[in-house]
């Protein structure tokens, strides 16, 4: 097998506080870079681009370090770092934002150095879609380029959210940012809408429920994989998509095979990263569990078909 | 291959006047064991017990008799049919029940006849969990039995229907259901909680998101067929019914791959019934076309799984 590709994950390093039904966290690490590079730091390099503020503890850039994961492109400028304050209720699907406070990323503007433009695969995490492009203009023929975004980026820069999606090569949503974008009701017909609107390739995540992929050609899901313990809903989707990239940039499969492995390594490392606040749970894990849990989806699902009739 | 085991199925045939986004329908063909057994008859013979009016039109009887489906237990009793009108909105999870008149339906009490008891597999329909339980201490060992409910019966005789959970082999719920039945918002905790409350085997259904199966051993899922022409979502679970139990009459293979494949029929044959009003698809569809599901389903979520590290 051939050494992993090198992943760039450009996003935010947040302070994030949070409250559950199971239990409550103060100005812990968080940001969507932050549960990306810890996830697919299990599978291959990863580089972060991103800005903290100088209150930014020492202790979490340390262990960002001892993860093996590069912050030559972690800016650090004059202020605070970004904090976000939400809570979850019983149904635990949604993150109620209690506050957000920009700090020093509301004037953030990506600059990648010589030693992320030719990373082959890129994730651009929930960021301004003016944003996301603007890494785009900086990256060299990256191989595979994966985004994220959030309804507050459709209701406000639809046109520019559906140019990222255009320009990338999977495109993340939720069910609910896939409707609202697509304007469809029906997932699968979304899927379709998002597909004739120029997206190569989506996948819908879809919580408990797990993630369906959907290109032209094809179309895979993967259950969720069924999490018992759960206590933070935080960096989930995150999560995902580091083990979703990492799997990709490990085995250079982009096949059928391998999209849908890469399904089942997104949803182990959500499963995981949902296990406990902060991505604490996904700097504790060996590999023996990830490999475990993706053997039980592994065997929810595959099964020898007879023929019917 | 052995012949196709025969199945019984105890439910409700009734007149249905539905509105949905998409259309309406007029005292159409309706009720759990008429979606049931339209599904089921691809896979294997099939046996209604139930009750209709003097009103039950002729019709209706013929549509039945031409697929194949005996009739020999449905009883005609002095009265009207029992009739269910109700409508979607665009969410189309849920039905709004706008009225039901039980009819003949309200003195119902199953009488199964010799060539009923000794059927090998049997579906009691969601009906009164005590009609259920007459059902069983009618039948002879069948070597399984699937059940259907819903909240109505959960909210006024819960220990009614988990008795009926302890006595079928498998037990099938959607997810409001099973959440409001075991007191658990997690679905793993669900069903593992009712597993702990005595059931062998629980089916969860998940609409647009598919189905889960979970016995003590083991985790199966399947995806939703993706439908795009979706027009009226009633019987979708009895229609699921059909295809999950059809295939382990028709196949014999009641282990991992048989659970699996009866799945994925099972999500099939719902995707056909909500393609139009009444069991109308279920009645034209052909064997080619439900193969042709069943495969895409399988090719969803079947993959070689490589070693991750």
């Amino acid at each position: 097998m051939k050494p992993p590709a090198t992943m760039l994950v450009v996003g935010s390093v947040a302070l994030d506080s949070v409250r559950t039904p199971y239990g409550a966290a103060d100005e812990v690490l968080g940001g969507s870079a932050s549960y990306f590079a810890h996830s697919a730091i299990h599978f291959g390099p990863v580089k972060i681009v991103a800005v903290v503020g100088e209150d930014f503890p020492a202790e979490h850039r340390a262990r960002f370090e001892e993860r093996g994961i590069d912050l030559s492109g972690l800016e650090t400028a004059p202020g605070r770092t970004f904090r976000w304050r939400g809570e979850y209720t019983a149904e635990l699907g949604h993150a109620h934002t209690l506050e957000t406070q920009l700090n020093v990323f509301s004037s953030f503007h990506p600059r990648l150095g010589p030693q992320h433009r030719d990373c082959p695969c890129v994730f651009l995490a929930n960021i301004d879609p003016d944003l996301q492009l603007e890494v785009l203009e900086q990256v060299r023929r990256p191989r595979l380029v994966l985004s994220d975004t959030m309804n507050y980026w459709i209701a406000r820069k639809p046109d520019r959210v559906l140019e990222v999606l255009r320009r990338v090569d999977v495109a993340l949503l939720n069910e609910e940012e896939a409707r609202a974008l697509a304007g469809e009701t029906l997932l699968p017909r979304a899927a379709d809408r998002l597909l004739d609107q120029g997206a190569k390739a989506v996948i819908i995540k879809q919580g408990e429920h797990g993630a369906l992929y959907r290109d032209r050609e094809s179309r895979y899901q993967t259950p969720a994989f069924p999490v018992e313990a759960l206590r933070d809903p935080t960096g989930a989707g995150d999560s995902f998509a580091g083990g979703f990239l990492g799997w990709l940039a490990r085995s250079g499969d982009s096949g059928g095979d391998g999209l849908c492995q890469a399904l089942a390594c997104g949803t182990t490392m959500a499963s995981l990263a949902i296990e406990d606040f902060s991505p604490q749970r996904l700097v504790e894990v060996g590999r023996d569990e990830i490999c475990e849990r993706v053997r039980v989806l592994h065997h929810m699902v595959n099964f020898r078909l007879k023929p019917l009739f």
